[in-house]
């Protein structure tokens, strides 16, 4: 059998549907269950534990850059989401609205936050007084809900879950600073933990965040050459704080508005983990991220002996690593293919022969690689694979989107590579909404953002031949 | 100045006016902030903080008792709400209803989880095949929401944060087992992490759970001497899954009903915290639930090396606790206060003189003793004082309630007792309905619980002398 063959038939080719393979995959590594509620889905014990280990991770790195976490109510007062307009226009028509707590009619209706900005807005104006106060640098992990006519799981769920931060400054020139040093952090996670190289940019004044003055991004690719928008940061300016009235009395004793910043991840990055490093056998997941990073499988775990050895063996790993010992009554065949559709890293298989030999054998899930290694100093073997598998997903998946990235310019050039081949287009644009909007309808495809590395293909937009001055990224997106 | 005088004019004398010296502490140690939203609160970095070290450490409880985390959706749609008899009644009161998405109309209208014991179900019914799935050990860490008519700050909110366990088992035997063992693990958490003495007991028919066939509970005394019902642990029998469907084959290949378990704890035990612990100068935190455990703050911090020796100290210290250094210009006094106010168990002060003698000062929180050690081994003294403090505490708590704990024989002791004392009423009683529901009407006192241990008082009921055998614990109860 080689190596690229489906040796599980319950999962659909990834390159005959994507799609199809997607949603193989969520199910079949009991990432999801579907539930009773329309667009929502269970988080079971193997998708959830991807997710807390992203929240310890990013938790971590929040805090380090001085962020406290915070908890508000999941409930805004209708009235209070109307407060600024731009950000009711950009939500208004996902909201979901409560009339009624048990037999009594509310007079004024609750609605279930697709963000909080606007209770944030609440308690800063409470608790921000003087310049003594500032910066407040705030975090919360929750669950929004946005009312999405189409779903699916991870990427575009009615209910979701994220972390949101909320940033009060002195400053423009601070909150600026602060919107753009969180996307660092993103990349960092991407790129370090999640192993997904991404590209920064700004939004275009179209795809920028409801209320933003503006929006940072980070975007990725997926196996297919669809990007994948995965985190934004926004400078909010100082609109929030007019219309919510948060002021502080600056060292001048002047009173002076905030300027604003949020910055948000979701569950969605679970879907680029899957999009990004899955194979037709199943999940592929990078050992930082993954919540068994080695299983063992004893081999003719009836043989004396062998599950005592499997179990010393585990005893003596687990302090090291993320480790599970399976030693149910499945065939290691059936066991293997299980935990390579789960994505496990590592596959640890230990027999009669090797303890005889005192050795074990170890399978990488990226590459199939199998090496003979002596117990001895297996552990010192073992971080060391787990590093490589880490680097080498990395590296793997910034080929497949350089591969998947080209410099177009003519828009012939540009519909033959959107339509025939997918992936990023480096163009340039000339930005007005009529082309950004032209380009969209004809061909399904958005500016994912004006990259912070500027590559100058021509001096004219790729849509309209006037002059452009900045080059941006098309893709058809998630 | 007495030890025992309020140094802070701004709160209420506890023995003047509990509940508002209570209201004062959540606010001015800044834990939460009340919100726009009827009920709900905003937990503020340091009332969050607590949440976090109890999330953590309980977590790691129930992972090393072999729970694992999942995420359900926090809609149940009504219909499925409706299934289980006993379970609707005792939460449609209280349950708010979506009638909107957008502009849309919902046809079958989204109830926002009071409890997730339906979802479990209907996840269970899928996942639950074989004998071999089971049992299934499931946490979840959420919010839930139930609109109550009188709301208090961590007591009874519309929206709280909480955890609830949902298992199920192949037998009644090993569920049964499953919702005792979760009420010791709560047990051994609130006497060793919150230091807060617990009785372990069964509820009364009257009290349980809506839809249990038992509810085990923790119950604790407040400062006040009323009850705070802290945990609840059900054993569900197997009515939901009559009521949902779930079954098994078991090893004897027959279709069998699962037997179920739930249990959770909330944000409730912060209100706990705040009213078994707290004195007249505010909040005091026991040391393994404090977010900041020591405060250095420097004396004279204008005066050469000071800051430059509290920073070094500081460096040394904050691998082994969880430590902060004030250099703000307010004033020690007025520093000492604050700390005070949010119950931070131990004061490093450190001034010029210190310094040059190469010492520090210690002071608790919880009985204000000072003691002078050598900087040279003070991470020692720091971890015995803060050890002493979390046992001290622990013990103050057991011996006030023990204080306020009453064998009562008759009804007029009774009535003389919880009018005028207040605490723990132990009595006997019939086990009728009646007994219990004239207490609860003539003087507001319930049953909190049949304890494990039980009290042989007399051989007649309390209430109308017929045969009892049965003791139980009546108090006034948050």
């Amino acid at each position: 059998m080689s190596k690229n063959q489906n040796k599980n038939e319950a999962i659909t080719d990834m390159n005959k549907d994507f799609t199809q393979w997607y949603t193989d995959v969520v199910k079949k590594a009991e990432l999801i269950d579907y539930s009773p509620v329309r667009g929502c889905v269970v988080l079971r014990p193997y998708g959830y534990g991807i997710w807390e280990l992203i929240q310890k991770q990013l938790d971590t790195m929040f805090k380090e850059t001085g962020h406290e976490n915070v908890y508000m109510p999941m409930f805004i007062p209708k009235s209070l989401l109307q407060k600024e307009a731009d950000h009711v226009e950009g939500f208004a028509p996902e909201v979901l609205t409560i009339t009624k707590a048990g037999e009594e009619d509310l007079a004024d209706p609750l609605c279930i936050r697709p963000t909080s900005e606007v209770l944030f807005c609440e308690h800063f104006k409470d608790a921000i007084q003087s310049y003594r106060d500032l910066p407040k640098l705030y975090n919360q992990w929750c669950s929004v809900v946005r009312w999405e006519k189409t779903t699916r799981p991870f990427l575009r769920t009615t209910e979701f879950l994220w972390q949101e931060g909320h940033t009060a400054h002195a400053t423009e020139e601070e909150a600026r600073l602060e919107a753009k040093n969180m996307l660092e952090v993103y990349k960092d996670f991407f790129e370090n933990v999640l192993a997904i190289p991404v590209i920064r940019g700004l939004k275009s004044e179209k795809e920028k965040f409801a209320g933003a003055v503006e929006t940072y991004t980070i975007e990725s690719m997926m196996h297919d050459g669809k990007a994948l928008q995965s985190g934004t940061s926004h400078y909010l300016g100082n609109g929030f704080a007019k219309a919510f009235d948060i002021t502080f009395t600056d060292k001048e004793n002047k009173l002076t508005h905030v300027h604003q910043t949020s910055w948000g991840v979701s569950t969605r990055m679970i879907g680029g983990l899957i999009m990004v490093h899955g194979d037709n056998n199943g999940l592929i997941l990078p050992p930082k991220i993954a919540p068994t990073q080695v299983i063992i499988i004893p081999i003719a775990q009836n043989k004396e002996g062998v599950i005592n050895a499997a179990n010393s063996l585990y005893e003596k790993l687990k302090k090291d690593f993320r480790i599970k010992l399976d030693t149910t009554d499945k065939t290691p065949g059936f066991k293997f293919s299980e935990y390579e559709m789960k994505g496990v890293p590592l596959r640890l298989e230990l027999g009669p022969k090797d303890i005889e030999a005192g050795q074990a054998v170890l399978a990488r899930r990226d590459n199939g690689e199998k090496k003979i290694v002596s117990l001895e100093n297996i552990e010192k073997e073992i971080a060391k694979i787990l590093e490589e598998i880490q680097k080498s997903l990395y590296e793997k998946a910034k080929e497949a989107k350089e591969a998947k990235t080209y410099k177009i310019n003519t828009m012939n050039e540009f519909a033959e590579t959107i339509t025939n081949k997918q992936g990023f287009i480096k163009a340039m644009w000339c930005e007005s909404g009529e082309c950004e909007e032209k380009i969209k309808k004809d061909f399904g495809a958005t500016i994912r953002c004006l990259p912070y590395e500027q590559e100058i293909i021509s001096e004219t937009c790729i849509c309209c031949n006037s002059k452009a001055s900045k080059q941006v990224i098309f893709a058809k997106a998630y």
